[in-house]
């Protein structure tokens, strides 16, 4: 009883963009992929709900992009979650315990108490390798020497091969009284298991969660490995609501935050009274951002 | 830009018997109805879950049933999560705001501070006008006279009239420096309205939290109005996951709950030992109905 | 057995603010009011949380607010989760059915069906009486006239006091065969009361999501009566946890939201080359905000 | 600024029984604990939530109890929503991806991109090591032999030890440019960290779902491991919430579902029928179920 099964005739709305790619695996990392398995809604569902809250019409497309660009611009988020996805994905533990912190979603994840695990690992590639940045707990400074580099990765496909070995070993060992019963109980077998070992699992979500999802983990302070997932969720929210999508960059990704603070002194310069760091009410590095954002040509 | 549009091609699964009504209202009570706009997946997308969480693969329709059986009497309940509805639903107020404590939905209603509210309002049919229960603070007793339940009527219709005709006066009063402004502002217009006035909203939710939402609101202890919607629920669900849906009946909906006592009062009795209310242990509201339940003819 | 009976010793950590002002009503519109019954946590309580989470130091006061002030900015909202509040609230039900929407809370409402309710409505002052906005559907226009502002408010009191009047008959209907059963069912009786009968709660929810429904609804677009209500919630956040409320005026509440392109529109300005709506990508309502939070003297 | 400092005076409900053990580590496993930070309410509170909800007042513990008992038979449960525990919980990572499944709490974790994290891991006693279980994907059968549980051993620790070496020697890697950023990124640095270590983190839960989380997770069917802690947690709501306790244990913990076909199997058997599996309708696990639980002496 196949979930899904070719072409089907559906009274339900489709989105086109997804319909393209749906079950077809984007490829994430080394051995990590993405995988629309299912969808509900397009963007004309959006304005469909809002249209029934606020008694808002609409006629066109032109008028329908303004409605969703006013909804996300004034966090009228209920209507965003009309739409809802479930997608397969692949991606190493590590990832998904980052992942899993939003909780608003829908999940079925491979256990390892029924079934053997797949014995695939992340090995990073060098690019990656930094040193840690003193400033920034979270952060990466300038690249580990070759040298190192080529050591680390040393370290992490040795060090996975002899775990892998040693779960198989565990797994198999012989129960001389019944030999139906070979081997540890996988529930501890795979305690050992490393942070980099891949896992999948069926993730669904509805759009609203998903741009607060994308919204937190796009950003330059996630880690790059979850980013690199974002980022293709990112391009599939691009091809299943297209003006939702490019009101989320408008609005929120290439957005910001000003605090009140900011705001007195963006006024202020534009007033043609220019301050300092230490007049601005402004912290180091509220000012260093505020700076960036506007000033620099 | 029309949310559904008739026949569309889809790679998706779809769900034959919800296929048929998508779209079309079901009636409840005198003004209200249930629409399906939407929905993911069916009950192959639940195994498809099960399988991806428990390794546990199935190849025929009779597998998938006992499959979809053990996760229902488990409470393996996130592939269940797996499904989602989308409802368009007409109801009083007063339903809509028991139905709405179940949290975990999405939804979109009509904003009474943006439209003009239509006015039409929920009348009891005379059966349902009764005496208040002395036992059951939520229960009824035997039917009021045909005289009271007339007198209830028109004492329910002349007040909604009543007040209806005010919310359009409200709605008109003349704004003699602006006539483009006339009209006191929807959201005090409407603060009189009666909680029987209909009310519509669009609702979403995913199958599993759609069950817990019946299997509390179709027993016989949820208010009349609200069950004649969960009513119509269930047999969506029917139509849609027609697996899911004859293992909720037999292991939730017409199963029971027993407790330590009443489980060691049971053992007792087939032992052979019978036992009265006072020596059970089980309060009479207990004992009642387990005698209902197990022992009567 | 009390919930709470005067001066206990606890080991917890206290909020001195709001002991001060524990079980006390904060009187709201006509018959409203907010009960702070119980509390978990305070300002260090999450800077504890995040100290877990990110290895995060600090030694002082000033150090905690630094600390507050980042992850407010941040939106690392997690810390703001591990505090909590119980409140008991008193509002009209066109109220609660506005703040129910926010879903991450825990509810106790007292119920029609099991209780009489006291026949209490709010009437709203002649000053907020306004003619609806032709621009902004959720908005109010200039003031009814006099006479028209003691008509509306004539026509909601008597209609509740009738209405009223009818609930006490239909809950007194004599039952001629059973006198104790004597009434219209009160889950019948109560269907007629208008959205303006008051209603009491517990609601208890977490700082962080407090705060959110806050930002929601403290806006000049929130309806004057909820903001009533959040108004003085601002004020008990205030005393629970000064340092996080400070924040939150600073980030949240006196901050803003700046879309991609208002960004490049300040950058233009204030590199010297003004611009104007037609020019800015802005569209009128964008444009108006941007001059009247960044332009205006 | 400490979040708890000794004895306080506080005008909120306490727990005597919690009181006594607040903050006081209680050993979990090898290395790890539970340790209550903090908590909001007791049994009265959920009774006096519940006098909200349904006008039901009680007047000594004994009607408490009731109270107690009638609202957790009924799936009331929102009154146990309004009383909600803080713990400080030390688990391996394998416990803490089964525990975090549970999304209806908070949660602050112990960060290894901002932390080094310690290095300890979890080591199964030699008693936990048993072969799988041929019939029970997710079971044990007979325990290893004394040498392969030795074996078993020997490879968990060795493993664990040349791993946490390798984090150590690439947290260490000198940085020849900038000795103050030596090391690599300590979010790539643990990527190979085995699931056995050991974090930890901050967990709010209101009581609904701890009891909730705690009838999924103190079955025989969850793994040992993680039915450690719970079992330490039951003892904490023993001590928190008595009566909420001991109807937990009657009418959840030691209760059992019963399907409409059990019930009529059971119903058969009092009336003096006696069946078999095959004419019960019951498949071979069920009917095993019922047996056990009803019909052994």
């Amino acid at each position: 009883m196949p979930e899904t099964s070719g072409s089907n005739i559906t009274q339900r709305a489709i989105a086109e963009g997804l319909e393209a790619c749906l079950g077809k695996p984007f490829s994430v990392l080394d051995h990590g992929f993405v995988r629309v398995v299912d969808y509900m809604g397009n963007d004309a569902a959006i304005v469909q709900a809002a249209r029934v809250s606020y008694g808002l019409g609409t006629k066109s497309v032109s008028e329908d992009a303004g409605l969703i660009n006013y909804l996300m611009m004034n966090a009228h988020t209920s209507p965003f979650e009309m739409c809802e996805i479930k997608l397969h994905v692949k991606l190493p533990i590590f990832v998904a315990r980052q992942w899993i912190r939003h909780r608003m979603a829908n999940v079925n994840e491979v256990s390892g108490r029924y079934s053997v695990l797949p014995t695939e690992h992340y090995l990073p590639e060098a690019a990656q390798l930094c040193y840690q940045s003193a400033r920034n707990k979270q952060g990466k400074s300038t690249s580990l020497s070759p040298e190192q580099q080529e050591q680390v990765q040393e370290m992490l496909r040795t060090d996975a091969v002899q775990i892998f070995a040693h779960y198989a070993e565990m797994l198999a060992l012989p129960n001389a009284e019944n030999a139906s019963e070979n081997g540890l109980t996988r529930e501890l077998a795979r305690i050992n298991l490393p942070l980099s070992t891949y896992t999948e699992w069926y993730w669904k979500i509805d759009l609203h969660n998903l741009l607060h999802f994308l919204s937190l983990r796009l950003t330059p302070h996630a880690q790059y490995e979850i980013r690199t997932y974002t980022e293709v969720l990112l391009d599939i929210v691009k091809r299943w609501v297209p003006l939702t999508y490019a009101a989320f960059v408008e609005h929120r990704l290439e957005g910001a935050r000003l605090s009140k603070t900011a705001i007195e002194v963006i006024r202020r310069i534009i007033a043609g009274a220019p301050t300092t760091q230490e007049e601005s009410g402004l912290n180091k590095r509220e000012w260093e951002n505020l700076r960036r954002a506007f000033l620099d040509v």
